[in-house]
């Protein structure tokens, strides 16, 4: 018997784990490091058909998770982008074979500096190499083989998960049919750059850091409370933050001076304090500044790739989205078009900034919804219907 | 003999002190509680001429001081705005009298946290009351009488300094002819209020903060830095972060994993511990809650009391301003034009972001100086040479 809860998406589903790379066949990094074994938290949703050509991987954001869509056993609430991934969804799992992968560096189940070091039999720490955005597309490329495919209908990601899908198009580009990256960027600029060393400062100057090895003992909770709470202004806009907002008061004023007064403020350190309990410090830290490091054309032509490619690309980015704004992903689509290839750019009004890609669902399920039909049926569609 | 130096502009400057409000006749705050003695840092240039009709107050931003203009003995660079204050300049010291005023709450000479409670001779630390912008303004306005001028010629500042103008508009109206707000607020929107908080956590996460007791033992300083930081990308624009850094690195990667590698970390970590050299972390917690508790029309009607004043005001935005938005400043000229008065409103092109009212000097001066010749003669111009 089905509850309620199972009737509204997909309903229960069990975060699996694949693991490579073993020693001594460790996975060459980015900068020459070896990391192994490696292992790589993901899920599935709906059926790989006969041919296996319907699987779409989708690829998560700074602090995402495997776990997309549906609820996993005693969860109350469902996965990260529920409302975008199940049947009859924008990635409807009745057709496609839909794949979440976690990242190397995370801390959700996949091999980060949380981890042990089987060199040392101890929690990586800051022993764990620098990864790069290459590094953790190399690995989702080792996990789709091992599920058998060996080109995907799509990827797809927003934030950082759209930086994946470049690395995709750009290192991989006969492996994937279709491509949609969402308000992400080709590197980023140097105020993103800022605001994550701001988040990283916050947490280094945590004394429970203790230089990365605090596993086991006291976690640097207020410091990556901090980074969260600088995280959170940068995802909601001046408008999205003044609709939920305003300057409403939280009851009375404490004895203690400087304490939470205004909503926004108790709201931003619910949401730095519930962060400590679900992320790692350190995997804040590496994450970060892969994101940083990345610059999709650093070492190669983008365009020179993707000349010839026979690659649908579906760009989308959100108007006021002032974290990873539209000149970015518009870029995107430049290159895409100067390379001759079917690319399609939608910018969507919206006021929820840069988490505009996680919430604006129905602009996004319509396109999305039939960009994957033309990508798997070759259906040309009227600029009209996309648009 | 004049040195180069004192050539360029106003010259050998002194920072001079008023103390008022010696105990048993205590300043009453807006909250109802007392401060005595209260100690003013103020600098004046120029002459006040002999009907006193000719003074003219700056107002200054969150971690400014008294020091807006010229050279303090020793000093290798002039005061905060010496681009806009000094003979010939838009805030001409040859015709005007101009008084720069510290605020209470600071750490620059005025009365603070950090000054000596006269209750327990020790320094206050958080037993000094929560102050409001209207006590900052309540203070310059007995440091003004105590200077023997009833009337101000203008009033002006940026930022917090514009939010103060605004006080000085509709708390003491009759006490000035004009007024020149810039780059400011009726109020703090709840994100200004989301980046002073995380500003204020981080210097509370740091141990040496010790609830504010830190004086003459080691000061939160990666705190204080840390929030120095979030305000300095606050005060730049995507635009202009992009043209002084872009995406350089700074020479070669260190051992450590999480150095500064880009020159925007480097320069934001020079700015943050260079700041903790010159500022107190708990004047930086007082001064940031008076910015967002202040709301310029809570129990009163700005509207009814500008109506038949006879005040002229000058209204001064910057586009690329996303800490306080053109949209903000707008409100305050809409009001003024509402309420009948000579209003005229400036939104000004620039790429610098919050920080443009500081370095975009030639636009600014034509307004202010013929701004000011009309307030003080009475000169209509044409708005072809106003706007």
């Amino acid at each position: 018997m089905k509850t309620a809860i199972e009737n509204r998406g997909i309903g229960i589903v069990e975060t699996r784990y694949y693991t490579f790379a073993q020693p001594p066949d460790e996975m060459v990094l980015e900068n020459g490091e070896k990391l192994g074994p490696v292992t790589l938290a993901y899920e599935t949703y709906g059926e790989l058909n006969a041919d296996k050509s319907n699987a779409i991987l989708i690829l998560h954001a700074l602090t995402g998770d495997a776990h997309v869509a549906g609820f996993r056993k005693g969860d109350k609430n469902p996965g990260w982008w529920d409302n975008m991934v199940g049947p009859g969804k924008a990635f409807d799992t009745d057709k496609y074979f839909v794949i979440c992968s976690n990242i190397i560096g995370g801390c959700k189940g996949s091999t980060g500096p949380s981890s042990i070091n089987p060199a040392t039999s101890k929690p990586y720490g800051l022993d764990f190499p620098l990864i790069t955005i290459g590094d953790m597309v190399k690995a989702q490329l080792q996990l789709i083989k091992h599920l058998g495919i060996q080109k995907l209908l799509s990827v797809a990601g927003g934030s950082m998960g759209g930086m994946q899908v470049l690395e995709w198009m750009f290192a991989y580009p006969d492996n994937i049919k279709s491509a949609i990256p969402i308000s992400t960027a080709m590197r980023h600029s140097p105020q993103q750059i800022a605001f994550n060393e701001v988040g990283r400062q916050a947490i280094m100057a945590d004394p429970n850091w203790q230089n990365g090895n605090y596993y086991g003992s006291r976690v640097p909770a207020r410091g990556l409370a901090v980074a969260r709470m600088v995280g959170h202004i940068t995802y909601m806009s001046d408008k999205s933050m003044e609709a939920k907002f305003g300057r409403r008061v939280k009851g009375e004023r404490q004895d203690f001076k400087f304490t939470p007064d205004f909503e926004v403020e108790g709201y931003l350190h619910y949401r730095g304090k519930s962060f400590v309990d679900r992320f790692d410090a350190n995997s804040y830290l590496y994450i970060t500044k892969a994101m940083d490091n990345y610059d999709a054309s650093r070492d190669r032509n983008p365009g020179e790739i993707l000349k010839g490619k026979d690659l649908k690309v579906l760009v989308i980015a959100y108007k006021s989205d002032w974290l990873y704004p539209p000149y970015q992903t518009q870029e995107i689509a430049r290159l895409c078009k100067q390379a001759g290839l079917d690319v399609t750019y939608c910018e969507i009004e919206s006021n929820y900034g840069h988490d505009a890609f996680l919430v604006e669902v129905e602009e996004q399920t319509h396109l999305v919804k039939y960009f994957l039909e033309r990508v798997q049926h070759g259906r040309v569609l009227s600029n009209r219907n996309i648009l």
